[in-house]
């Protein structure tokens, strides 16, 4: 139940300083700060997940509503973590980029303090396609722009093609979960991941726009029969990250609008 | 002199909410609280973008040492936004999708506020090739991850090329604005854009790491042979943008280690 990381080279060095969450061997104790984390709980909005932590807290009993909960990451203004029990919450940032850098530093974190069986969900906002808004939809498996479950990751100059595959078992679970709350619509479905918010998703209302708006009605059509449920920004990279580092993952997005 | 937004659908709209800056052209007169904007300096660091509007507004004669400047996008955490007279200073986040939002809205920004003759400099950090720590590399032209002048946009699903030319004479101007302050090293060069910070710049202390150190060092040579003098994770993007929008852009990295 380890946290795998996959460096040669990582044994060797000295000291590893996570620079984009202000962490490091040693300048930190991992293991005594984080050895104990189960759930790690990442979304873009920093100050969401501040209001995340806050909930969790107020859930297992750990504090009053209201009180304030430390920025773990307080030395960098690139992300933010809090800490409530057994949970993590952190901050990613919008795009693949941004979440890339700090799952890489998360990983290593959770691996030096010796964490086991950690479990991570993304919780972020996603735009839905043909579903009530207000749904949550929990990602079976994230797609690219193709609708293909892969991601293209470019290692120097190579393009190395990765899985994007989920826990179904945990998809499963909190599906199960869902049905406990009143009106909480809940499915589960392919999420689609794009590079770019506006041109990317068929949006009409950026700086540039060259698609009609039956291009990008036919485009979300087919994107609909191929089974995508909602579109974001992160989840084929980080699918593809936790999935090679052994971390149990799972994507679930609440369609904003 | 005014910037152009490629976008037949925008006129037809009753409303444009500029959404991840928190400002629109029904809840806010833009050409009142922008119209005489001259300079938008970009990076991606929300305290250091505070801290340049800060710098800018002592250098410009506006505000005592010490004193604070507002956020104008504090309803919002995905972008902050300050402002020192004719001047914008905004953060844009990490990667390529974060600085596309950013600069979609910015440019429909300055549009409605029919902002005239904007300059938009990028003023981050970035990784060195071959150069002093602490040079400033000014972009004569932003590449991709194969050395190539261009950025490929996903539309749809098609795929767009977008030339990343920025502006030759605004580089040789900031570069001759270099030669006044002493001990201030600056080149003009290529500057390589990636979509990943750890296993696209070839750093051996990410999760993962598939590569030797020998690859890498064969990978930043021929990087250095083509001219790539600094990496980072927006400069395509950026000169695309700018490029089609009619902004007089360019791009000046600091190489912090």
């Amino acid at each position: 139940g380890l946290v795998l990381v996959k460096n040669p080279h990582l044994d060797l060095m000295e000291e590893d300083v996570l620079y984009h969450l202000d962490l490091g061997t040693k300048t930190h104790n991992l293991p005594a700060m984080f050895g104990d984390i189960k759930f790690v709980c990442v979304g873009g909005s920093p100050n969401r997940m501040r209001a995340f932590a806050q909930f969790m807290r107020r859930e297992l009993g750990l504090a009053a509503a209201g009180e304030d909960v430390p920025d773990i990451c307080a030395g960098s203004d690139r992300y933010a973590m809090y800490r409530a029990g057994p949970v993590l919450s952190i901050s990613h940032g919008m795009g693949i980029p941004s979440i890339s850098i700090m799952l890489h530093e998360l990983i290593k974190l959770l691996h030096h303090a010796k964490c086991r069986d950690v479990t991570i969900i993304r919780i972020g906002t996603s735009g839905g396609l043909g579903i009530e808004a207000g749904s949550v939809v929990i990602t079976d498996t994230a797609v690219d722009s193709s609708f293909q479950p892969r991601f293209e990751q470019v290692v120097l100059d190579d393009v190395v093609v990765r899985s994007t595959e989920l826990d179904k078992d945990l998809a499963e679970e909190l599906l199960a979960c869902s049905r406990d709350i009143p009106d909480f619509p809940t499915l589960i479905g392919h999420t689609m991941c794009t590079y770019d918010f506006y041109e990317g998703q068929g949006r009409l209302d950026g700086a540039l726009c060259s698609f009609s708006s039956e291009k990008k009605l036919e485009y979300l059509r087919r994107a609909y029969d191929a089974g995508v449920r909602n579109i974001e920004m992160e989840s084929t990279a980080f699918a593809a990250l936790c999935g090679l580092c052994g971390l149990k993952g799972e994507s679930c997005h609440f369609h904003l609008l």
